[in-house]
């Protein structure tokens, strides 16, 4: 690739060579998802302004929205202090970043008293999102 | 602790018994940083209301803001579709989450040609913050 890629060394990467990468609405500041990156997926990341993850479960690089049509376009990239996890903010397509049809996955809330409780709708049946081709 | 601690349960610890915990501004949406939990840091944290980590490097609990009186009220915990990430929405006692005293920890951007910029202010100097007692 051309582009001059020495800042992905500014990334610590773990042991695995994976990055946490934290994916935020770019205008409401809602925390969406959290995912692993590689460096190829950060790079991916950076070229198609598109996010781009690793998958631990499988094993590969995971185009977000290659299913589903929900990708999530880059507007900005940020590291922190120390180098060692990745924010994205971005916009998300059709709105919904999580598998469960909806907006974010972070719709568990603790309870005062112990337990999770979800709040927040699902805005698509997942059968609907997942269509078999 | 006689508080019901079966909501820990629900998490899925990774297998060095962590979770990744994001803390968020709760009112302006900020992603002002990300540390680890252990299950007691969570139960701590949920307890106290403020927010407690493990501290990987020095293998201890470590109560933010325990030296800079940096501390986060935490006003909700949240957590992901697989349990296994926990969101904190949190006000930022001090207004700087950051050891740099930054506001928060993602304060550098990635640049088109490669590179990085830090793009927020440094609102006091670590030396003033750390103060040896």
């Amino acid at each position: 690739m051309s582009e001059d890629t020495r800042w992905l060394n500014d990334v610590v990467w773990d042991e695995q060579g994976l990055v946490p990468a934290i994916a935020q609405d770019a205008q409401t500041g809602e925390v969406l998802m959290f995912a692993w990156m590689n460096r190829e997926a950060l790079e991916l990341t950076a070229v198609r302004r598109e996010a781009v993850y690793w998958s631990r479960s499988r094993r590969k690089l995971w185009h977000k929205g290659e299913e589903s049509g929900h990708t999530q376009r880059v507007h900005e990239i940020r590291m922190d202090c120390d180098g060692d996890v990745v924010l994205l903010k971005i916009e998300q397509v059709g709105g919904i970043a999580c598998h469960t049809g909806r907006r974010s996955c972070f719709f568990q809330r603790h309870l005062d008293g112990g337990g999770w409780e979800d709040v927040e709708p699902v805005l698509k049946d997942p059968a609907d999102i997942y269509v078999k081709k």
